[in-house]
């Protein structure tokens, strides 16, 4: 298996955010994407160790803020390589609440995606939350950051939490 | 809701493909994406009409052939808006068997994946098939195609199939 043909696969790159009692959490996340269309549903899928997935189990609630091209990896490093247990990463960004009580990241986002989860799926280490879309709206003009371009120019690393991680197969 | 945020979901573009009794069949896919790394799982999300969920379903394997950037609308066409019940779509293209058994389509691809299916989730009106990953191979050198670009730029059409058809929505 060449774990390279894995990579061919195209994603976004997302922030998932939640909150649990108002105390707002989000992580990056590559694996978002509608399921049906009628009714209109979103799947996430999170890491079981990752707080966020502990904050949409509870809340029911998430939203997706969909990543600018241009996001810098200062930003992608802070949601993505941090945890929300030893800090609040809402501290210094620019965000709002939703209509679901999800907060949604603004900061160098182009769109934003609101759902109540519906369903969800153990699927081994990470679980998929499948989230019907009550509001979805564009932030600003810009193309969305894809995963290719995270990683393959911006030379951007993967946590090992993540669902596309395939360093043990490159060994 | 606006639905030109949920285009902004990044998608790649596939035909994955099945077989029942030998008889091979794919279809247009976008998503497709990885949801574990530890064993390395897929899904695809497939519409209940089409023939290729009931090969998946009933074989219990697929492959999924990675679209090169340069594939042609038409070939797209062939595997996107026909149906294999009334005619062969393998019939005068270039694909092989893999080691699951399942037709691997070669033609305008750049790398192919091979699953078993070990999951499935019903989602209203689609099946998603959860299948870990025994075969996973680069075809050719080249950048996948994505849904954007087949959607904006070759202004590419959408089934209403297809887990993205929103043009319910737009009116």
């Amino acid at each position: 298996m060449n774990p390279e043909a894995l990579y061919r696969i195209s994603y976004g790159l997302y922030i998932v955010s939640s909150h649990k009692n108002g105390v707002p959490n989000g992580q990056i996340a590559n694996t978002v994407f509608q399921v049906t269309s009628e009714p209109v549903m979103v799947a996430v899928c999170l890491n079981n160790r990752n707080l966020t997935n502990e904050y949409v189990r509870e809340s029911g609630v998430f939203s997706v803020s969909v990543l600018d091209r241009n996001t810098p990896l200062k930003f992608i490093g802070k949601f993505g390589f941090n945890t929300g247990r030893n800090s609040n990463k809402f501290e210094d960004i620019d965000f709002f609440w939703g209509k679901t009580g999800a907060p949604i990241v603004r900061d160098h986002s182009i769109a934003y995606i609101e759902a109540e989860v519906r369903d969800m799926m153990e699927v081994k280490t990470h679980t998929l939350f499948f989230g019907e879309v009550v509001e979805a709206e564009i932030l600003k003009e810009g193309e969305p950051l894809t995963y290719a371009e995270y990683h393959y120019k911006m030379k951007g690393k993967t946590p090992e939490t993540a669902t596309v991680y395939l360093e043990r197969l490159k060994m």
